[in-house]
C-alpha cells in the first residue's frame, strides 16, 4: 500500500513538514508496512518557502533587505535541495506586517526588499525562481522590485523618481540598459491566485489599497500614477501590462513582473504541485491525505487541498483530509475531490492549548482515520 | 449492510435516541439502502428512563413523591412499550439535585421517595422493574425505600423510627407483614457499578458520604447505623447484607433493596444491554456505531459504548465510537473492543455554542465516517 500525504501548514502551529509527519506517525501505528511519501505543500502564501524547502530538502537563507518604509530588516528565502530553485515570499521583504500599523501608507511603501531577494538568488545561481506575492504592503507597481533589479525609473530631470506609488507618478522615462542580465537565463514563476488588472474599479489600488492604509483620495492617485506606469512602461518596454489578468496583484507587483523576461503568472498551489510533482507520486497510490489549519468553503478558492485533490482525481484516487477545523459550509468540497474530512480537535479548550495540541491531535485522528480504514 | 446505531445520550445535549438519529442522517446520506436499527442505550445512569423508553416505544409517567427531606418533588418514570417493565432512577426521587447545597445532610435524607416510584410502577402492573441507583442524595441503607413499600421500620417504643440514615441507630425490630405483596411477582434489577459493602472502611458511608455532605463524624455515625440496621435484617429478616458486594451502593441501597424478594444487582449497562437484546441485533449486522458524551479511561468502567463493543464482539463486528470529546487517555478503549474514535468538534467555541451545534456535528462527522468506509 502506497500512501501519500500532502498537507499544507497549520497555521499558528505546525509547518506542513510537522503535519505530514504526525499523519504518518498515526498511520504507521495501523498500517506499518505502508509505503509513505510526504510531501509538505502549500499554496503560493505564507508557509511556501519552508515547505518547498521541507520538500526537496533544501535550506533557508537568511538575510537582510529593505524594508518598505526604507529600513533594513531581516529577511529569508529558500534554495531548493538541488541549488537549481529559490523560493521567495514577497511578504517576508516587502509584508504589510513588517509596516507598524500607524506608518501604514502605500504611497511611499516600496517592493524594494522584494527585488534584493531576486538579486541574491541570482547571486546563488539559480535557475528558477518561486515568487509568492501576496501579503504585501505595497502599491508600487512593483517599481521597487524593479530598481533593484537594475532597471533605471526616471523623472523628467533625468533622476531616480525614489521609492513608493505616489513617485510613479513623476515617471518620465524607463532605462533598461542596466536590468540584471541573469534575468535573461531564469524562470521566475509567480504564484497569484487574484485575476485583477492593474488599473481601475478592479484594479490594485480600488481593491486592495484600503487594507494597506489607503484613503480614497490615496485610492484614486495611486491608480493614477500606476496607469500613467503602466503607458510609460508600454511606450519603453514594449509590454502592456494595464489590463493583463493577476497585473494588479499585490499593488501591481504582478504588473511590475511582466516587465522582466520569462516571468509567468500562475496558480500558487498550481506552481507548488508543478514542482513537486504530484501527480508522479499520486499515480501508483492507493490513498491520497491532505489537509490545512482551516477547512471552508473558501478552501476550493486555490487552497492546498482542493488542489490536492484534484491532482488525485486525475488518477481516480482516494482523497481525505484531515483539518486543524471545520467550518459550516465546508460541504462544497465535496464536490471539488475531497472524499472524507476529519477535525482533529478532540475537546475544548482556549485556542493556545488547542494550537500547542496540534501535534498529538492530528496523530490521533490519523491513527482513528487508519483504523477505520483497516475495518474492511 | 445491516447498521446497528447503540449510542448513550449526550449529557446536556442530545438523548441516546437523538444521538442515534443523527448518526443515522449522516450515514444515510452515503449508504441511502442500508438497514439501520437504532437503541438508544444507557448504562443504568442518568438517562436510563429516556433511553428505554424511546427505545421500546414506551411512555413517560409524570409523578409526585416525597423528596430526600420529606417535601412533596416533581418525578417521573419510564414505562417500556408492552407495559411489562418500569424502568427507574434513584436520582429521579431520591438524588442529590433535589436538596440545596446548603442543606445537604445524609443523616436526615430518606430514599422513601424512590420506594413510592416503585410502588406506583406496581399499581401499573409491570411484572418486571430495572431500578438505577446512581446520584442519590441518601445514605439510609434504602430504609426510606422500605418503608414507603410497607416494611415497618420500629424504634424500641415500637413507633417508626422516621426517616434518615442517622435514624437507624434507634431501629429495634423489623415488621414484614405489610411489605407489599406484589413484590412476590415482580423482578426487580438493579443497575449497580460499585462493589462496596455496605459498611466499613470501603462502605456506603466511607466512600460516598462526603459528597452527599457527610463530616467526618457523621460518616462514622452513618456507619455504625448501617452495620446496627444490617445486624436487625440479619435477624428479622433472615438476609445478611452487610458484606454483599454493591450494598453500599446509593448511601446503602443496594443493602436495603436485597432486602425484598426476586432482587438482583447487576451491571447497569448489562441490564440494558440484556433488555434491548443487543446481542440479537448486533449478530447479523456489518457495522456497530456507539457513543457517548465524553470518552477516556474511565469508559471502560461500565460505560455503554463499552458495553455494546463487548457485546459486538462476541460476533467479531467492527464497532465505531462516534463521541462529544475525548480525553488524552481514551485510547485504552481500543483494547476493549473499540476499533476507532470519531470526536466531533468541528471548531472552537464556548460550550453552550458546542452543546447546541451537537445535533449538526454529529451528522457531520457520521457522513465523513460513512464516507470514508464507502472508499473501499
Amino acid at each position: 500500500m502506497k500512501i501519500v500525504i500532502a498537507p499544507d501548514s497549520f497555521k499558528e502551529s505546525l509547518t506542513a513538514l510537522e503535519v505530514a509527519n504526525a499523519i504518518e506517525t498515526g498511520f504507521k501505528r495501523i498500517f506499518p508496512n505502508a509505503e509513505y511519501v510526504k510531501l509538505p505543500m502549500a499554496d503560493g502564501g505564507e508557509g511556501t518557502v519552508q515547505s518547498l524547502v521541507d520538500a526537496t530538502q533544501g535550506r533557508l537563507i537568511e538575510t537582510e533587505v529593505t524594508a518598505p518604509l526604507g529600513n533594513q530588516v531581516k529577511s529569508f528565502f529558500g534554495l531548493s535541495g538541488d541549488g537549481k530553485t529559490a523560493i521567495i515570499e514577497m511578504a517576508a521583504a516587502s509584508g504589510l506586517h513588517l509596516v507598524p500599523m500607524d506608518k501604514r501608507n502605500p504611497c511611499q511603501t516600496t517592493s524594494f526588499g522584494t527585488g534584493e531577494l531576486i538579486k541574491q538568488a541570482l547571486d546563488l545561481g539559480v535557475q528558477h525562481i518561486i515568487l509568492g506575492i501576496g501579503g504585501s504592503a505595497t502599491n508600487d507597481g512593483g517599481a521597487g522590485m524593479l530598481q533593484a533589479l537594475g532597471l533605471r525609473l526616471l523623472d523628467k530631470h533625468g533622476q531616480s523618481i525614489g521609492f513608493g506609488g505616489a513617485a510613479l507618478s513623476n515617471l518620465a522615462e524607463i532605462q533598461l540598459v542596466d536590468l540584471d542580465p541573469r534575468l535573461q537565463h531564469v524562470q521566475i514563476e509567480v504564484a497569484c491566485d487574484v485575476n485583477n488588472p492593474l488599473c481601475g474599479e478592479y484594479g490594485a489600488s480600488a481593491i486592495f489599497g484600503p487594507q494597506k492604509g489607503a484613503t480614497p483620495e490615496m485610492m484614486k492617485a495611486l491608480d493614477a500614477a500606476l496607469a500613467h506606469f503602466a503607458e510609460i512602461a508600454e511606450r519603453d518596454c514594449g509590454k502592456q501590462i494595464k489590463d493583463q489578468p493577476g497585473a494588479g496583484a499585490a499593488g501591481g507587483m504582478g504588473g511590475g513582473l511582466l516587465l522582466l523576461p520569462n516571468v509567468q503568472l500562475k496558480a500558487g498551489v498550481q506552481i507548488v504541485l508543478d514542482n513537486l510533482k504530484l501527480a508522479e507520486q499520486v499515480k501508483d497510490a492507493d490513498l491520497v491525505i491532505t489537509g490545512e489549519g482551516r477547512m471552508d468553503a473558501q478552501s476550493i478558492l486555490g487552497k492546498t487541498p482542493i488542489g490536492v485533490a484534484h491532482t488525485a482525481k486525475q488518477f481516480n484516487k482516494p482523497v481525505i483530509a484531515i483539518v486543524g477545523c471545520l467550518r459550516e459550509d465546508y460541504e462544497v468540497v465535496y464536490e471539488h475531490g475531497i472524499d472524507a474530512v476529519f477535525p482533529i480537535i478532540r475537546k475544548l479548550g482556549n485556542l493556545p492549548t488547542i494550537l500547542n495540541q496540534g501535534e498529538q491531535n492530528l496523530v490521533s485522528t490519523a491513527q482513528n482515520v487508519a483504523r477505520l480504514l483497516s475495518l474492511k
